[in-house]
């Protein structure tokens, strides 16, 4: 087979001219994996002149190329000090600067308007901001319409085309009639799972044990931060929710709330009865149950377990995988739908890669 | 409830001051679509200045903004003059300036890199050229590189973000590990619906009649239209494939192609056994049969009926879905999948019209 590789788009460039100067803030999980991706081909075009943990940072050269540099900055590096960081971005000739937020820091977040003002672009993992109260977010709306540009692929899906053809199909007036989706890994595993013959504590100690859940689980079974991506989703829409107009239906029942994580650990059991209950329910009428993260025409936003026909698109689930479900008015017989992977550190990683690159 | 409407991105623009001047090549059912397309505020920063069928055009405004221009075209206009159409375009102040190539035409696609070397944009659906003969491509990406854009999303997969996700992940370094799917309504619905229990040759005339398969079928069962697209995505992967590498299993026996269609209508019965068979076999090792279009990471291009385990993507489709399946060298535990309805005029205008938007 005469098969050629042919490099037609995304040529990388040169190293000696890149394109776009860049600051990292953040180097956990997420920000570790970008690093990691800045030292390949594909971010030849990139200048990496800052990078920061919540406590250091880097802005001179040398420490910035060191694959070392995620290890280095946990015990060595300037104060933190953000004019430092724009400094190195100004003084950088590159035509386009660029903050990249790979941090979860709500304070951080409430810069990204001002920096967009100041000219320089965002390309944000952080949900802060866009999934935020909706004074913050009128305030990024309105410094965007100055000019700069907010790569947020990375805050809802992790690089699942999502946002962007949400987006796309607004701006061709394709009306939203229904957003529907599984917009947590760990809800999608225990739910793709959960089928009676086991109860749900046990297969919740066995997502936690495997990683698919937080270390106290509450995090997740609360729903929060799938209603957090849907008020970020919704808006992307079009309307513009507050965070407290985003209906959740928790899964912790109000008794273990509060408790503190090793209390709760010790009681999962509680939540094995209603589940059973609502589960036994379900299939007698046929259906499944599903933690959706729904949104209809007139913007009504809900978050919660919800009895699915066999044949919803959420029944088609495996592993932790996210999905997406639009129905609007051209794609109205059948929803178009996007799932796969929509979490962890590569593949949100390379949602900021793609979101950096696409600038150029 | 509060929620207001946003405008935030893709806010029309004055019809006094379009951004972008057009012109129109097709005025069959998808170039009908996008005219009725052009007529919505989403278009407004768009200004139809040439539309063009096979026989006539039209450059006067007037007959232009008509809504019956298609109707109008089928018996007046001015002789088909490419040279007319691109001079409207320059007569235009408008900034971009693009051609929206609606048709299926081989000869007006071969027109395509001298229209962007000339410096106009191309926005198609004509897939003849970025999925015929290898020069023909090559001569593509060489225009490409001069700079014009080539919109291309309505080739394959009528608007669903596959072409444009495929980019992004190659963009980004991510390498393709497969693609996979099923890539026309046709072949979607009858496998889809084919479960042993009537003839396919039942299921096929059914099909016809309800308008999801061509007059002459053969032209769907051939595979030829999904080896096609087969192409254009392998190419876009980055393998410079020549048509006759994509390997093609058609559906139509041998002794069945030369007959004109009536005689062909009149022995479908003949494609009975064999693919009894084949379901009876696939059904015994537990697995269903689907037509698929598959590239692996060698470039390697199938088109054809595949025994698919149970719970292979392709098995969870409905009505007449087209599915794209990534795996990838990120999306390797489960692949990034995004299926819904991929052909259609309505669609189809509207992925046309996407492109031409993006070019703002």
């Amino acid at each position: 087979m005469s098969a050629v590789l042919a490099d037609t788009a995304g040529v990388s460039q040169a190293r000696t001219s890149p394109t776009i100067a860049a600051v990292l803030l953040g180097t956990g999980v997420v920000g570790g994996a970008f690093l990691k991706l800045l030292n390949t081909p594909a971010a030849a075009s990139i200048r990496l002149v800052g990078a920061a943990n919540s406590r250091r940072q880097q802005t001179q050269a040398e420490p910035l190329a060191d694959r070392a540099l995620r290890e280095k900055l946990k015990t060595q590096g300037d104060v933190r000090n953000d004019i430092a960081l724009l400094d190195a971005l100004d003084a950088n000739d590159a035509p386009l600067k660029v903050i990249i937020d790979a941090t979860a820091c709500g304070t951080l977040a409430s810069r990204h308007a001002e920096w967009l003002a100041r000219g320089y672009h965002v390309v944000t993992a952080n949900k802060s901001l866009a999934g935020g109260d909706l004074p913050g977010w009128r305030a990024l709306q309105a410094a965007l319409a100055q000019g700069g540009r907010y790569g947020d692929s990375a805050t809802v899906g992790a690089g699942l085309p999502v946002i962007s053809t949400l987006r796309r199909l607004r701006h061709c007036g394709d009306a939203l009639l229904t957003l529907e989706g599984v917009f947590s890994g760990s809800l999608s595993y225990l739910f793709n799972h959960y089928d009676g013959s086991q109860p749900f504590s046990a297969l919740l100690r066995r997502a936690r044990e495997l990683g698919y859940t937080e270390p106290d689980p509450r995090s997740d079974l609360s729903g929060e931060d799938v209603a957090r991506k849907l008020l970020i989703l919704a808006r992307c829409a079009g309307f513009a929710l507050r965070p407290d107009e985003v209906e959740v239906e928790s899964l912790v029942p109000g008794s273990l709330r509060s408790l503190d994580v090793e209390s709760f650990l010790s009681r999962l059991e509680e939540l094995d009865e209603p589940l059973a209950t609502r589960f036994a329910e379900a299939k007698a009428r046929g259906g499944a149950l599903r933690f959706l993260a729904r949104l209809n025409q007139r913007g009504r936003a809900r978050v919660g377990l919800v009895e699915v026909p066999a044949n919803h698109p959420a029944t088609r689930l495996y592993g932790t995988d996210n999905q997406f479900a639009l129905s609007t008015t051209r794609y109205n017989t059948q929803p178009l739908v996007i799932q796969g992977p929509g979490a962890g550190p590569e593949v949100t990683a390379q949602a900021l890669l793609g979101d950096v690159l696409a600038l150029v």
